[in-house]
């Protein structure tokens, strides 16, 4: 099995949040079954090409049947690993870092935040969507007494390559990266960059062809 | 040209930005010229798809020659509109408002913030990065007064359509929305829905694929 998960496309890889959501979306309203056809248009995508994506993951759906929603959607969330409550910490309580620990959707696809962290003592020991924000002195610590698999990195640019490290450091395989720089490790550690201008750059595009 | 431009698939439009970073980062580093190769292995991207993705737009490079730093981070530039300085407004100064207004980036892009708006009359007044929080209630003013080309929508969940339907009746030609939800208009408005919990679990699948 993992050999054949290996090859999917990172492209694919990138579609499957935006399935799992829209999924979820049409069992909030009731919808039971979805045929590639419907869930193309909703999607954007040709139904030819989520067929495909789907054939790497064994299909899901029977020919002129559709798919059932509640199961693909279950089936998705496993395959991101969602039910397996992964624990995060959010380094850097700025405006950036209160707003991803203060938003329930993260909590909603299933990851756990157990920590937050700052250098700014006027900080340290507030809380934030009731879990209090301790000093990034302690970071080691906390990471030993405490399985973490997501690191979330909200601290200046300066700051980030040696908050990664520290992370990775105790264990840390995942970080996602939110200081607008290109954070790139060993094989071993899986990085999201985040970079927030990308979409408004998009947009001007898009605006452009109007 | 436009007939041309038009045929650009959706998958490479959204990584022209990422393509103007990278020549941003090269340049910095005093790189004046890039294969399709070495471009290939920064960008985790075959040489072949950047040649095909160029390709859209004419080319850019020699071959043997490789790129001009320089020249092609000026055209993806030009093509992206990142040179016609457009105006955004943020809606919603809540944590993720303002970190998306203190940040510089939007700026070092091209893109002009004219404008932060919210209905908290505690906020209303203060100030972020020099641009006084305005009332949500003088949006409609705001926009006859100036050219408005891009709303950012930081607001709840719940505020989204409705005030997404007042900045595109005022003229406001796209919309990047971080509201969690999925934001849907004619083809006139062009929208960028951002969910910031979809890298959490493209994150969440690469872990499990180490």
């Amino acid at each position: 099995m993992s050999e054949n998960i290996k090859k999917v496309p990172a492209v694919v890889v990138k579609r499957l949040p935006r399935y799992y959501r829209y999924l979820g979306e049409l069992m909030k309203q009731g919808i039971k079954r979805i045929s590639s056809n419907a869930l193309s248009v909703k999607m954007n995508v040709t139904a030819s090409q989520i067929r495909q994506d789907f054939n790497y993951f064994g299909g899901f759906g029977q020919q002129g049947y559709g798919y059932n929603v509640e199961h693909l959607h279950s089936e998705i969330g496993e395959i991101l690993g969602l039910n397996d409550g992964d624990t995060t910490v959010i380094v850097g309580a700025g405006n950036l870092g209160r707003a991803l620990a203060s938003h329930n959707t993260f909590e909603k696809r299933g990851f756990k935040l157990i920590g937050i962290f700052d250098n700014d003592e006027s900080i340290i020991g507030t809380e934030i969507n009731g879990i209090e924000v301790m000093s990034v002195d302690d970071l080691e610590d906390f990471l030993h007494a405490n399985r973490v698999d997501i690191g979330i990195l909200t601290v200046p640019k300066a700051a980030v390559v040696e908050t990664a490290e520290r992370l990775v450091k105790c264990g840390v395989k995942g970080l996602m990266n939110f200081s607008y720089t290109e954070l790139n490790f060993d094989k071993k550690v899986a990085v999201e960059n985040v970079h927030l201008s990308d979409p408004l750059m998009t947009l001007s595009y898009k605006i452009k062809q109007k």
